[in-house]
């Protein structure tokens, strides 16, 4: 299979909050955003793959910044690492005010999917080529995400963890 | 004012059709659709406009082809034309197939939007330079949407409708 | 097949608006007009046809007047005029204030059905017959809003459209 | 305050069932039917009375038959009686076969809503004076729901409920 | 068939009231907490019975107090009786301030669930035996209600109502 | 502040799983069961601290079976750790068949909250004392998350990470 690079798959969903997408504190409703956010990611591991794709896990969501209602909020997702069968995408999510234009940063997430074949068993994807500073970042963190999230599921020993060892060492 | 390109606030809200915003032939939902639109087009006039911006009426949607269920959706939500306090948003919708990733273009459709200021009140905005050549078309065809729109609503005499008046001739 | 009348297959959805549904400016969102609108009339293209329906163009939705949170909305869909295999239906919304009852027409929209036999193809449809002054002006207008949609698409040379034509004479 | 008749604030919201509100037999879900029939009630009793009104008690609602996905669901709400405050709303909900036409009754259920004044405090609402003979049999009936809810409440005494007793003697 | 308690199938449904599940008095909008209702008692219903359970009838909700928008509802469905092949769940609502705790009685219930086969026919399911002071009365008051139901439906005539005549005499 | 134990302030969300809430593989959508676990998981977040409180991260959420339309969710959130004015969410997801009553461990995931006072500042909270082997299992390992989640976000240097660090050591 051919190597693809992120902006090849790269999906972005922009969209309002409406008031009944809002927290008692008039903010977005973090479920709500937990769930754009996974659509999004779940269209760019389909386009990468040319496969269906679960979600695998959420590896690490941080809300830096409150969304206010009525705001305009942009959801980028972008393969950051293709493994074997399952690839890690990284979520960026900016928030516009409707009037004024300003933009921030709002928060980051990363999903991992698993590409599955039409028997619903695992499936080998492409590779993944980052071209940017940022993509390549990122694409060098992925490793060590996977090892951690190995480690916190028994899957694999700590001392084993070559990557994310160094980073204590 | 300074004028502005159309790229300036063009406007993409890619998202999934899940089954819950399917019609009975499992195809996406004809109001789910006209409701996206709705959203991806007033991000746009906000983000021209830089006001709060209502729907002022919809010119026209054609729905060409159904969106079966599980497929990506693509809403692009571009100016067309600014007026003095309107502007016509021009809507191109894509429908992906999530394994093979064949596109086609699903129906397209004009709204417009009237920007209004803090008190509620019509306000002017800037106007649009188109670029590319479609958006020239798009925006030499807007003024004879309008003058129509104005005659159906009894706003103008059709004779006094220069621009559309000479298709006819 | 008998011609029908258009009270024969009138619809009326009758709701609340609930916080939920509302835009940042708490009055109904458009989107969610919509897609009322789209439920209401394709309940009527059904119950004229007796076929199933789906949504071929939205003609023309004026947005005359906002419909506060809490108002109680009546969507009326009729059928205007129909052709041999699509009908074209008129909706007029009605708002009304929930304590004083007072009532007011909120705005109007057309859309287009195709009635569709099992195998998905375009089947034949019973004409039908105005008969309130209303309707039958709606019914001699459609023809000429026909016209019009035909050369928007490009399916009709302007110059063929006599009695849209007669309009600019 | 001059007596009303039910048609005065008779409410009909007719809308499909779409996939999205079905229950895991295919057939529209409870829960959905019943948070219809609120609305529609609830516009009811403000029609009736130029009052806020709120839920009080659902007395009664027998889902006699399934209401299959697609179906065109009639709700219609209609006062049976007026009491001080109060008010009993009688509801008939029919099913539609989107094809055949075939329409069937597919529920009833009966609703009590108070009055509020804007102390958010009951307040006296019109008389009504029913009309058709299904309407009189219904305000005949709604004196002995009454006994029955207030017994069951623990505020009235069996013994106390005439009208009631008399249906044993 | 072995009787089961009733402790051994309640089902708890905790949530959140989100602002876009009120009304326009910024409480919980009644027919949200009807539909809460419903998929908490049909789960009861189902893990009482080992069966697929619809919705017979709702049997009486009294909604004492308005739950405000933010509040934490906890929905606790109880099987109250079983019969031969229906089960009346009783449900008792609970509101609870998020930041204080304080928690209150919001309202009650009682729903008629009826247990089917794969052929979609009624079926026997095991009894209940009720072990608290609460779940007794309730087991007692249950065929009172259900004879009620019965006359109210016309199957029954009021004087073979054994145990509910005895509340009169 | 009085210590506090997890079992105080679980929360415990039974719910069904809609067609509606699908995706396109006939399971449970990733998104709805990510704001369901948001949701419990910031009632429990309120009832330890008695604060208003707002999702800080979402650390792991580790999707390790679908779970198929029709099925009995049970989401229950329980505190695994009080910092500060921070505390960690520990939410086991548990998947029913609504006929054979068999229950597996579908998922589970692990939320940050922040506890915020009346202006909206971070404020302290009771601590926690676990009781059972599963809760101080989870508690000793929180730390380890936490100085985690401070590397990963920049905020703290590997080598100050002591328990971390033993791990690999």
């Amino acid at each position: 299979m051919k190597p693809k690079h992120p902006s090849d798959s790269v999906t972005i969903l922009t969209d309002l909050v409406l008031p009944g997408e809002t927290n008692p504190f008039n903010n977005m409703f973090g479920g709500e955003l937990l769930a754009r956010m996974d659509r999004a990611a779940s269209i760019t591991a389909s386009r990468h793959s040319g496969r269906e794709c679960v979600t695998a896990s959420v590896n690490h969501v941080a809300f830096n910044s409150p969304i206010p209602s009525g705001s305009i909020v942009s959801v980028e997702a972008k393969v950051s690492r293709a493994f074997n069968t399952s690839l890690e995408i990284f979520i960026d999510v900016w928030c516009e005010d409707r009037k004024s234009g300003s933009r921030i940063k709002a928060n980051e997430a990363i999903y991992t999917f698993v590409a599955l074949d039409d028997d619903g068993n695992p499936v080998s994807i492409p590779a993944i080529e980052p071209e940017t500073e940022l993509e390549k970042q990122r694409f060098e963190a992925a490793l060590r995400r996977k090892q951690l999230s190995l480690i916190l599921s028994g899957k694999m020993k700590p001392q084993d963890a070559t990557e994310l060892k160094a980073l204590f060492a």
